[in-house]
This record gives C-alpha cells, structure tokens and sequence, in this order.
C-alpha cells in the first residue's frame, strides 16, 4: 500500500532530490507539498519548489507556500551551503505549476482532516514553523496524522552549533512544539544524514541513468558537495533530506531507536539541541525515536531507483 | 469617527466588562470578537463570551473561538481569580449567538484584511497567542491594523510572579511576537491597571443604572472583588480589561509613555517580564508606549454611560 | 556606640566620597577597607584606595587588595563614568600606606571571624566578588555579621541595562551569593541613589568646607558630573556608594521597605537584575529590605559634616 | 620522574580507590588531598578520605577540608551511589591522620606556588568548587599548574540528567571556571568511565591480591556494583574517578581528542553540559581535549599493581 505524504520543505539541494525521490517512488503518494523559509527566504524556496515540480514532471499536487519567518526568531538562511538562489547550480526552468491559494498551514490542516485517521504521513525537511502553527492552529491533526518523519537535529552531532543543527535551531520554538506533541516522531538527525554521502560510485550510479532529471541532480551534487567542502570540510556531500522520505518508502534503510526528545529552548550554548535521554530504556509511551545507522547503498539504490522511474521528462 | 475593533478575550470578569464597554460606547464599533485559552479553557471562555452577548445584546457581530492552548508553554488558567466556570457569580443564559465557523485566527486575519489599512484596532485582553498566530500566518496584517492595544503586562508590577502579568507569562512566546511587530502597541498593563479599582462607589454607580446587564456587572464585581481580596489581597477589586477598550475610545482616560518594551523568554526569576526601558527618552522609531496614570472617575464613567446606553436588554 | 565597618569598594569617584564620609564621621569605625575589580581593574581601584586614605589621612586601618575579575563572566568596567584611572579628574597623590599582605577575602574572613558575632557590617559599594567568595571560604562569616549594606541593584530602575545596575551585573553569581545568604542584606539601589544627587547648592556647601580633602571631593563632583551628564543625561550625578554608608551611620537618612530580593542568572534581557517582590507583605523570615526614599538634606549633610571633621589634612 | 598531584575529592567509592591507585604507584607523588562536598556532605567526605588514607597507610601528605557548598546551586549529593556515609559497605577506622589546618582552597594555592612552576598537576574527582575558589582567589595559579586531570562531564553521555554528569551539574559555575582558565584541561569524562568497569575478572584479580587495602577495593566495588545496578541499570559499575588518575600515570591507558569544550549555564535542558565542539579540528591554541577510548585491562593492571604494592598496611 502506498503511503500518503505531505511534503513540508524549504528547496535545498537536498530537499529537491527529496521531492525526486517521493515522486519517483512508487510506495510514495505525494499529497501535497509545502514550502516555510529556512535554506533561503520562503519566495525562493517556494519558486524553487516548482522549479523541481517541473524538472520532475509533477502534476496534479497541491504545492502551498507557508511561513516567511520563524515564530519567535529572527529570520537565518544558509547561503553557504545552498547559494543565494537556495538552490545553486543548475539552470532552473520557470515554473509552469500555480501554487495552491491556501497557506500552507491550512493545506496540511485540510489534506489531514480529509484523509482517513492514520493516513497521512508528515514528512518535514525544513524548519518546523509550519507544522508547529497547523498543530496549534487545528490541534486534532495531531492524533489523526500517522507519523511525522522529519529531517532535522541530531542526538549526538551539530552544524549550526556544537550541538544544534540548521532546521531545529532556526525556529526552536516550532521544533518544541513538534516533539511535545504525542503524534509518532522520527528524528532523522545528523547522526543519520552525515553517513548519506554522496561519494563519486554514487555520482556515477546517477550519471549513469542518463535522464534531465538525473544530470539536475548530478549539478545538484557538484555544487552541495564543493558548498560543504568548503563550509564544513566534508570529503563528499551529506544528502540529509531524502533520508526522510527514504525511511517512510522502507523503514529497513536504517536502524532507529526510542528514547525521549525535547528541544533546548534556552541554552546559551546549546538552544535549539534534540536533547534525547539514553540513559534508560525508552519509557513506553516513549513517542519519539531517532535514526541511528544508515544502510548506505540501499538508500542510494532508492534514489536511483526513483530517477529510473521518472525517466526523461517533458517539461 | 467611531473606531472599529476586534476584542480578542477570554472572559473573564473584566473581559466581559469589557465587553458590555466596547458594545455600549458610540465610539466603538465592535467588528469581532475571538477568543483564546487564558482565565480559563477555550471552551469555557468561548461560552462566556457567548452568554455575555447575549446579555449585552450584542447581535451581527461574529464571534471566533481561537488556540485552545498557548504556543510553547502548557496550559495555566486562573480558577482562584475567575472560578472554575471562568465567570463564576452570575446565573449565565445559554448562549443564542452562534459562533463563527472560521478560527480566529483566521477572522482576525480576514477582518483586518478587508477592511481598509488603519481602520481596524486590535485590542487583546488575554493571552496572545491568537494574535501571533495571525500575525505569523498573515504577516501583511501587521501594517494594516491601525494598532494594537492590549491589557497585559506591567513595567513595575506583576502578579503572576514578582515581576511578570498572567496574560503575558501564560504565553511568553506570543507576548514576544506581538510586541516586536512593528505596529503601535500600548501596554495597558498592571501599573495602570492597579488604579481601575472598583470601589463602593463605583459599585453603587452601576446598581443606580438600574438593568439587568448592570445588575449583571454588579455580580461580577461581588465576586471578583471576593477572588481579589482572597487571592491577591486587593481591598477593592482592579478591574484590567476595559481600561485598554477605555483608551481606544478616549486616549485621555490616562497618560502614556514611550519606551521600548521587550519580553524576557529565558529568565528563571522573570520568564515573560515586559521589560520596559525607561533609562532614556524613546527612540524616534519606538511603537511601543505603556500606560501610566489612569482618570479613575472618567474611565468609570464610560463604564457607566455605556450601561446607561445599553439598557434592558431582551434576553 | 560606634558601628565597625568593612567598605568593600571599587574607587571610583562616589567610592572615594564614601570612604571619606565613613572615616570623618564619628559613628562610624572603619576596621578594613578591600578593594575589587569594578569601576577599574583591581590595580587601578586599589591604587586609588590608597591615594583616596592619604587624602582622608587614614592610617591604621588595613587595606587590602581582593579579586581581579568576577566569579564567572568577563571583566567589565566603567570608563565612560571613571574615566580610564578608576577616578579621573583630581590629580592623586602617591600612596603612603602599605598594603595588607593578606588577600581581601582573608582580611575580610579575619576581621569577622574576630569580632564579636553581630559587631561588623559589610558595606560594599562594588561588584560582590569578594564577599561571595568570603561567604563561600568560610560560611561561619554569615551569621556572624551584623549586616550588609550595599550599593547596588535597584527594584525599578537599571542603569547597564534597562532593568540591571552596574555593581550587580558585572558578577551576578557573586550578587546571588550575597543575596541568598541570610545575614541582614539591605539594598541601597539605584532607586534610592538616583535621589543623591549633587547639585549645585551640595557642591557650593562642600566648597564652603574649604579644606584640600573638600576641595578634591568638589573636584571628583566636577568630573563625575560631566560623566553622567555626557553617558547617562543627568542635569546632576547621582553619588551612589556614601548612600550605604549613611545609611549604616543613620538609617533615618532614608526608608526602606523588607521584600524579597533575588538576582536573575539567566534572563536574556534581565541578567542580573535585583528581582523584588512586593505583591505581598513580606514574609517574617525576609532578611532582605531596599532603600525607597532619600532625605537629601539630611543626607548632604552628613557628607559635609564628615568633610569639617576630617579637617586639613597632612599629606 | 613522579609528577606531583594534588588530588581533590569527595569519597566516594571511586574516589577512595583513586586515592589508592595515587598513593600506590611509584610514578605519582601525592603531594596534598583535599576534599569538597560532592557524594556526600563535606563533613562526611573529609572523614572517608581520612579513614581511607588509614586504610591505604598514607602519612605525610596534607589533607585539607574545603567548601562545604557548591557556589551558587544548592546541595546535591549522590545517597543512592554512594549511600548515606558517602562510602557505605566498608566499615571504616577511626582516621589517624589530622586534617591541615589550612583552608582547602589555601592549601591549593600554597602547594602550587611553592613548586616550580610546571610541577604541580591538579586531579579533581568531584565537583570542582575548590579548584575554582582557588583560581579566582590567586589567578596565577592557572599559568603554574602543569595541567588539570579531571573526572567529570562527558561529550555523549550524562548521568544526572540526559546530558550532565553529576560533578558538573552540582557546580556547573565552578566547572565553566576551570575549563575557561587557559591551563590544561583534560575531561576523563563519562564516555571514558562507563568503559571502566569493574567486571568480576576484575574483582578477582583484586581479590587474589589479598591484602587487607585490596579486600577494602573488593567490598568498595561490591556495594558500588550493587548502587549502579539498582539506580542506573548497569551490570558492572563503572569506576569513574580512578581513571582520571591513572591518565596521569600512563596517557596511554586512554585515547584523547583535543577539542573545545564549554558549560552550559543556562539550559533547561542541559544545565552542566560539557559542550563539546567536534565540528572542525580543534583550533591551535585549543586547550582542553577528552578522553574517548580507555584500554581497559591496562587501566585495571595500574589498580591492581598499587594495590600489591601497598601490601598489607599495619592500621
């Protein structure tokens, strides 16, 4: 049975082939797409969004632009991993998609409340500033959506700070909102994406189909992995958000583990940390879980999979 | 001109004095009325605005219930001010307004959205957690409200701890949202508040009105004055919320200060303090100002007339 | 009798004054004076000390140096206010007395820890580095002192930031040490000290003293009246630290008012804020008051009076 | 060459077992103890640490009682580890050694500024309020200790909270002193510790020592074994403190990582984290680094070699 997902994201290197990937897989049913400010500002992201939605051949799916800001913060983009367009590199196509003229909070509030209890799958790949307002806003979503996938965090790694990663850091607020709320959480943090490299065999395997959508995310790679060499001294690029949507097409792409998280709101040097408590078994109303170990060849398979799927498409 | 506001309340004993102020003064047109968590549950506020406009007869007006919780924080109510009901004392008529279908949020946004730019004042007098919410979600609503006039706070008094006010403290987030938006606010807080206290004689002014809905503020004040003298030590009652309706009609019932007001998240001994600073003249961009000295007789007064001008209402 | 006292100071220009008003008047028993990083590094202060006791012609009384940085934050001192010596303006003469050998905290320590219990009071007119850690040494010093009477803090006004004064922000852990202690703690804060102000009919009556330690506090007057008129718009300069002292000297130089007080460590825009509590009649085990209202007269003339008594000194 | 330590501590099952390894190896000269609250009351800590070196046959070597309370937090000790006496399980003799007059803290300073400079190297096993004091009291000390060898934190792992180990968190103020100092600090952390455990080929190759000290060490380890088991879920108990020790002996018992290491003062959540930056290489003038990987029978053979060479000691 195919799963139902709604996907919450700011484009992004990563968060396209994340787009890529949802459409391409077969187990995926992309219901709608929404964008929030985080990689660069909401109006790039969200044209960004559509930009993809074309190279991917996406049609019939509702895409909503959400928040421009972060509820409590000032606003913090990341030009030196994603450039200044959020997604430098390759030549992007105008969008032919019209966005949907709902806010995004209130598409992922509908498309809940219109789907069965238990159907939809939230799957963020961004800060949590739209996810955060639906759940305040109408807070019945939260027992009636599946599971919340999101890329985000880390129990024991940082980028934005020794212990705080980009899209938790950047609107904690909303990521402690997120995590309080009783819904099934899955922290696909750092400790997970950094072993998501995109190593040269894994640009060959791409290259190799031979599509428009896979020479995009082969510029895609070239450019993320000389942004990260040079702003974080990695050897190849970490892909952190199709390991979201990986996880939800097949749960055996990874190794997770309950134990309790909750976000440090006031810490001098560690506000916005997925602080998450191993101390002891996970308690058993234990609601989150956190990604622990990548089976890297099996997540690259789904990638390139997805790709074969989409094939060359017209745009 | 008369000027039109949203009250945004969650009677509440005040909140519905309040509420008969804005409906019985020429001066104010009542556009909306939402209502948020605060004195007591959404669901019990949302009831006794009902009830209440039922008794002040206010028709054609639509009311929204709005965030049954605050942003970040867990829910704190105030039953040792308010009662369990939220307006313990009176006898409550069953509601026969029906409530708006829209979320407040949403008829917050949409009110100020379509009438024109500086037309509509904001006048919260409880937590503000619908007001940040609208402002997140509809950003453009910040320069269009003419401004926003809110009970809460205080620069030299709290009552919820030694320095913070219940309506900011109970969703310190929010607070910070709306203050740091760059529409006018005045701060109608506890050092003006303090000063609205509803002595013998003002009771007796309002029994010689002589009418239901007076009859119906006199047991308010019974009761609140009861909760106060208990909880607080009051010896008459300070009555908060129509004093910030009480500016909006007449900006002399009380002098007003510029300064900079900003609201502490982090403090242990001060989580949602309204730090004002008054240690130089305002900045010529300051659009905060907070209330400081208030005309006891003259606020009563539009208290009184305005009961005068409602009369007996057909419940 | 005579009350014995340590001055814990920072000279400093009102520092200078208050140790001359508790040498020259008659009820007042200076029995150490230590210095502390404050208004200058402790180098700087402490030479001042002594330059300040040849003025005064002390002798006989201990001085000695104490900590050169806070417990836990930076350094920060107050040139803009002091100038860069610690006490600009004056020409000072070169030191006559000695040192103590001991360590500030030693000295302090000792001379409690040999007085009879309930015989010294503590004034400090600086951050609380020293007494802190004196407390922290030896806690046997708390219930032996009679009292601590200090200048700092302040419940409604903020000079380093909107709600937070120099003396307490510059080590809060050290003021929360202080504070938390139960020994007798009486606030001489800005509240009070912003009432002392030098005005032009105080510098007249000290120029009439007519002596070299008169004409060098006229002097110090000069100099800190420029200060604060150019950093702060004061018409006058508040003269902060010989508040405490008068107030040891004749506590009806001013009204003071028990409540509890407490530092905030933590507040992103409250950071060592004196916190007070006056919602309610302070409870029978309040050890904490604050200083409300200066009897300016009274207080002047306490100042001069110690001038005439010091006389023309021998440097 | 031996090198010199000044071993401060508060036993403590570990840390009687520290003091042991200290005394008993040839390589280290312990040239003062000195005690401070921690696992219990500094009252009960100084007394086991007496009654140990009786034990351990230690003449010679002053032992000097210091804070009897963290700096600004409130006590916190650890009964359900160490029990009510602190060292519960063993009945300890009547110490024989007196106690240093001198204050803890003054015997720190004392000892490192009459050695070379470079000779003296501080190992504290508890909290570290004393070696704080001792900083801020005679700031020269830091340029003059060889390095600082120190129990406590962890760069993954907590114990008394998700993220803080006890030693940190019951005086996190002291801790952001002593690892803010520009001096050697080496963090024998919990990641280090939980590796350290006393497994039951370990109790036996202390059992087979055979002397009256190693049967001290068997029923030190029993009623620990037993503590951890209970209050964290462990099979064998780590035996934190020892190890700080033994880095001292041989820095190849353990693998160390040099990295930037700070404290949080402020967090909700991670209050006496010792935050540890990984991100990057640590940068050239980096001076603290943490202990990752502990050999573990190399680490036991040092404990079981000081043991055999204490031999039976004549009490």
């Amino acid at each position: 049975m195919t799963k139902k997902i709604i996907l919450d994201c700011d484009p992004g290197h990563d968060d396209a082939i994340a787009l890529l990937l949802a459409h391409g897989n077969p187990d995926i049913e992309l219901v709608a797409v929404t964008t929030v400010v985080g990689n660069q500002t909401l109006e790039k992201v969200t044209r960004n969004a559509l930009s993809v939605a074309r190279i991917a051949g996406i049609t019939g799916v509702p895409f909503a632009a959400g928040c421009p800001r972060p509820l409590v913060r000032a606003i913090e983009t990341a030009p030196d991993i994603h450039g200044e367009t959020g997604l430098d590199g390759p030549v992007l196509p105008e969008p032919t998609l019209e966005l949907d003229r709902r806010h995004a909070v209130d598409l992922i509030i509908d498309t809940v409340m219109s789907h069965e209890p238990g159907e939809i799958t939230i799957v963020p790949t961004a800060g949590l500033t739209n996810i955060a307002l639906a759940a305040r806003k109408e807070p019945r979503i939260v027992e009636r959506v599946r599971e919340v996938v999101l890329m985000g965090g880390g129990y024991h790694e940082g980028n934005w700070s020794a212990v705080a990663e980009f899209n938790i850091i950047i609107d904690p607020e909303a990521a402690h909102i997120v995590f309080n709320e009783k819904w099934p959480v899955t922290m696909v943090g750092l400790d997970l994406t950094h072993q998501a490299l995109a190593t040269p065999e894994v640009a060959e395997k791409i290259a190799a189909v031979g599509t428009k959508p896979a020479r995009f995310v082969g510029e895609l790679l070239d450019f993320f992995g000389a942004s990260y060499k040079e702003a974080q001294g990695f050897e190849y690029p970490p892909v952190h958000d199709p390991c979201a949507v990986a996880y939800v097409i097949d749960p055996d792409v990874m190794t997770v583990r309950k134990a309790p998280v909750d976000i440090e709101l006031t810490g001098g040097l560690t506000l916005g940390m997925t602080v998450t408590d191993f101390r002891s078994p996970a308690p058993a109303d234990c609601h989150t879980q956190v990604a622990v170990e990548l089976d890297h060849e099996r997540f690259w398979n789904l990638v390139v999979d997805a790709l074969e799927r989409i094939g060359d498409v017209e745009a």
